[in-house]
């Protein structure tokens, strides 16, 4: 059984070109099963050429961009369906050894520049480690980072790291997605960073999660509790923000303004209605 | 024309397990055009079976183990063609802008868990700024590591990164690299971090490299100056040292001993004697 | 011989207290033979009773003050005599060994919350230890600072330390001064940290510069080249920015804002004209 | 009432001097009424004048050294008698505001190199804001830090912080009372940091503990629960171990061994015996 939710998605960046400059942009969403790209347009103000490339997961997506002077405007609009596949029957979702990972999912055990787990490790086996091994044990994670970190915006910055955070108790979504990311990986548990559009996020942002390996697949997490997880459409995913950047620019960029806006086309269509909505839904890719 | 070496090589490592335990290896070399593999075997005190699989990049080999208790002794042993293309011809080999990259190559761009660039923007500019674009500024930055930073077994630890080993000034092999990479990405130009048997190096160890993208390929650099690069036998890339661990471990391993070594064969064999060997030179794959 | 400045001072504070709090302020000048108080008035807007204290050096002046809720301003304004000595028989001003120097000034030669010199001893010695010891060298770290650290508001905050602002390059007067007492101790110069009014700075602030050991005595330096010395009037020294917080707050308070006014009163006076000013002097305490 | 404990106190250090060198030692004892030193010698083996001063706190002492090359050793006996104070009656002592600590302890509440308070508050205030302010609190951080902490000699190291000890969860003595100082400070209440031969500590060292002040003293308290309180005789004080290096070192002097002996000489005597000993007790200086 499946509901399925669909959403309008716009978001509108704008950069000034103080001289020749190139952009890299990570804003368009990802296609997978878990979420059907309808309709899709991508312009800018310029009428450049995009280059578009896959990362390499051959899943997300890159659009390259290199303009001369001027104030340049960014518009992506996107009609999606996203998919929930309400798989109850996928319980427990049980840890991995080291050994039985796939190949392309062991690199997410290893700590990344804003995912310092390999400092973490005493602390997460004290804070977790006598919790049941599999779902239970990502839950706690979530729910000790909502319950001891502040969302607090102003108190990161985009140099901060989960370490950081930690020791600060207080960050805002990428923050508690790194959070995430660390102590789940400072377990042995592969886990990866997402970045989404998100219904019902206030105010409108780039918003932040976390995808944890179980079984034999990802699931999505986030300990902010801010939005829907059935309302994240996913632009990203990668080691930790450093692979997920709305924008990597060179040469003379400079932002200005960003707008998003996410919308609810319609009421989610429920394909069959006999089963609850999981707590945590794979994202199918 | 091509310079052929024939090295052999064999790396002993030997653990305490004492419970289960998981051992995931990253001890075979690489295959590739630049270093022809004519022998190999990897096989372990217990007569366990390895569970073979190749990392995100599809090249580099992991080898992962399940042992009860007891002492554990992994062998590996190969004989390996190294290959060095004299290619001249390819100079010179200039930086690539960010929209021109190939996706698999942008993540080398970004800042990770030992390369923290996105703090070292400002110094990299700086110092290697007014350098000639391409080999000569990455050839600036080995140089400037070398002069600068004091190779010095035990002033750094597992922990350590690029902008610990900037500040104190010390490190060893996987420091240099280390900084080598978050130099260059701080400059824009992809670096990774390699592994390699080094033929050599005294004593011997697993070596740490650095590989940068420049014109269409990686090159490989190192700042030690500690072995000839035309005896490097690569074993691991990745984003830094997170993703080349010679060994991860989980449950009750404990390290004990490793004993590596690395013999040349033959005189080096050249296919036609007519023109330099290249200062750097590409790993082909 | 003597040349005297005079100059008027001007600090006003506001806060607004939530509920009852307490502010101690670091806010009055130091009573020194290089700087005479004329005239000095201390006020609040609530008529609440200070409580001055002395830090630990017996010299730099605390004010308490416990207030209910409401808006708080205070006000300082002061009229002050700067004397700068001419002492130019004072060179040369040799650096003293650890074993010489006065029990007082020894823990200046330790690393502090915001002057890890403990991290910085490889660097120092290889960046300065080949210069003439003495003011010739503590000359040579400002140059270096004021030539390779960008003046930069905004590039750090409240938690920057010295080694933060030497990796990322940039830096406020609070940052070059860090950055300054961190290479004096390193290189085993006690140095401390002051904070000032400073008359010619632009816009009007506090402002902060350091101080470092050498003969005999305290001798002042600014790395920044924001204001000239004699116009620096001293309210803090310390270890770090630490020490010499304007306010340091407990309870219901929140900073509003804070305006500060230096003027010169009149020409300088000289005494007896026939000496240079030395380009460093004695704060004569 | 008081009980009396007395005790011998040998620490034998020997460094090799490569060329010139100065040493400056923190190794003889504070004398105060809670630790009144009865016999004391200090003498090295090159018959060399030590120099005497003591800290800006007018109390801790440091002997300084000047030596030519070859090997050095130090020999420091004592025998100091440990006075106990029994004061139920000081029950409760209460945290004392900003505005009505002494000037000369108000800089304790700052952070300092080891102790980084200023990142601790939110931890602190979630962890600790709801208990009992006054030894009840101070007696919750310690709690917290035995239970939290790992002890593990080899897990930290010379540049560790406080927050890089509750970051990695373990650390040594020194380790534990830097955390204890910070928390402390983050908190309010002004800490700081002490040095001691320690009766009953095994193997045999330099002990390190914190000191907070509550009513109008300092008192001691330990994390580390390795040695009873009654047994540390206290050789330096200071932010943190920054100020209390048993041997700050200049010049080619190398540190060889240390051997440290504390004993009992005497059972306790105890003036009267109507009362219990008190948890903490003030050091009476």
């Amino acid at each position: 059984m499946q509901i399925i939710h669909r959403f309008s998605i716009s978001s509108r960046l704008v950069y000034q070109m103080h001289q020749k400059g190139w952009l890299l942009l990570n804003i368009a969403v990802i296609r997978a099963d878990n979420q059907r790209v309808l309709k899709e347009t991508l312009t800018n103000s310029a009428g450049l050429p995009f280059n578009e490339q896959t990362g390499p997961d051959g899943v997300t997506r890159f659009h390259g961009l290199a303009s001369e002077t001027g104030l340049l405007e960014i518009l992506y609009e996107a009609e999606v369906e996203r998919v929930i596949h309400l798989e109850e029957e996928s319980y427990p979702t049980p840890e991995v050894t080291l050994v039985d990972l796939p190949g392309a999912v062991t690199p997410f055990l290893y700590p990344s520049r804003y995912c310092e787990s390999d400092k973490l490790m005493r602390f997460a086996a004290k804070q977790f480690g006598g919790m049941m091994p599999g779902h239970e044990r990502v839950a706690g994670v979530c729910n000790w980072i909502y319950s001891n970190i502040d969302y607090l915006p102003g108190a990161t910055d985009e140099h901060t790291s989960a370490v950081d955070c930690l020791t600060l108790r207080a960050g805002v979504c990428r923050d508690f997605a790194h959070l995430g990311v660390a102590l789940c990986r400072a377990l042995g548990i592969p886990a990866r960073y997402g970045s989404a559009y998100a219904f019902g996020l206030i105010p409108p942002d780039y918003h932040a999660f976390f995808e944890v390996w179980l079984g034999n697949r990802w699931w999505y997490y986030d300990a902010t509790r801010l939005a829907p997880q059935h309302g994240f459409i996913q632009v990203g995913r990668g080691h930790d923000a450093a692979d997920t950047s709305v924008a990597t620019m060179s040469g003379g960029v400079q932002f200005q303004t960003m707008e998003i806006a996410v919308n609810k086309l319609t009421p989610a269509l429920v394909d069959h209605a006999n089963g609850p909505v999981s707590f945590f839904e794979p994202p199918n890719s």
